[in-house]
């Protein structure tokens, strides 16, 4: 692209850098943004600064926070004794939004994937061992992505784990709730007869 | 929502305050920003804060530009007697790519939508029109959107200009280049076949 302003240029190559944004979608959000008062931009900008600067993460399950325990392990509603082990934040508000959860979680920071050269030292694995090793916790929920490198952590994280006499699970996979079985896929349908469950009235 | 960190919650709101991000977008964008090195951070803050501080419009032809002229209307390479009136940047932008234009710019900063609040007091038609009772110019070509908002522009802008003897065009509207026949509207159709142009060897 041919840009009029070099202003201009770099703004829209920065946001170009963005995950899913192209260079025309840069442009228009960079237009956007041009077209509101300064202090909006600047609020904009200052917000992203605050947060790269003044983030910190939960000491005990690496959750964002503002503070050095996060709400939830600062909690006092909170089981202790069950973890929940998830890949990252937005895992965290998922599993939060739905109300289900009382216990406390680790968020591991990533998925082991070697194709991505992440290996089990770039996740918070060991964290996760010393954590259990204080002796307070019961069970690990392994709530991870149903991809390659999901369960590939899964695996990893159980032979780690499996000594410590806990509860270990997975959270359930199957056919989400709306889903009509003519358009599910093999791989999922055939897993959902097998792992079926019995009938109760409360659940299903 | 529920955020675990006041930060991170501005940070989002911030950005799916941009056009076409939704939060869950804004939330990856975020936290993709989040593990990116405070530098580069720091740098796509700044380049938004200098772009809104620093970023000038030519004043002939209303085009960003970092200097008190843009490159084309500084150009000595430039028609300065034919206006090729559009609606932003963008679409500067996009005809210079074309390499078929060697006239200059006339940008109006969008176009007459009076559902949107915008009426031609909003547009830079008057200063259009100042350009012209100079006497340089001797054609227009309006090259807005073929949407209502640009035949309504196109209208208005018409009826300002037209006592001043001038060539005015409209840029062609018709089926674009791969086009099947079967597959275009019939308003476009209808129309390219009333506006049918002779053949000439070197343009189809």
């Amino acid at each position: 692209m041919n840009f009029s302003s070099k202003l201009l240029e770099n703004a829209v190559n920065e946001f170009s850098r963005l995950p899913g944004i192209g260079q025309k979608t840069a442009l228009r959000l960079v237009l956007h943004l041009l077209n509101q008062p300064a202090p909006d931009v600047n609020r904009f900008s200052e917000s992203l600064v605050q947060l790269k600067s003044k983030i910190r993460y939960c000491k005990d399950c690496f959750n964002i926070s503002d503070n050095e325990r996060c709400e939830i392990c600062a909690s006092r509603k909170r089981d202790r004794s069950i973890i929940c082990v998830v890949e990252d934040t937005r895992d965290v508000m998922a599993i939060e939004n739905t109300n289900q959860y009382q216990g406390v979680y680790h968020v591991l920071g990533g998925l082991i994937s070697p194709m991505d050269g992440i290996g089990p030292a770039d996740l918070r694995i060991d964290q996760l061992v010393e954590r259990i090793q204080r002796g307070e916790v019961q069970e690990i929920i392994l709530a991870l992505s149903a991809t390659m490198e999901g369960d590939t952590t899964i695996f990893y994280l159980y032979k780690k784990i499996k000594d410590y006499g806990l509860k270990v699970s997975t959270i359930a996979r199957g056919i989400a709730f709306g889903g009509e079985l003519e358009y599910v896929d093999e791989v999922t349908l055939g897993r959902s007869i097998v792992t079926r469950i019995p009938y109760e009235r409360n659940i299903a």
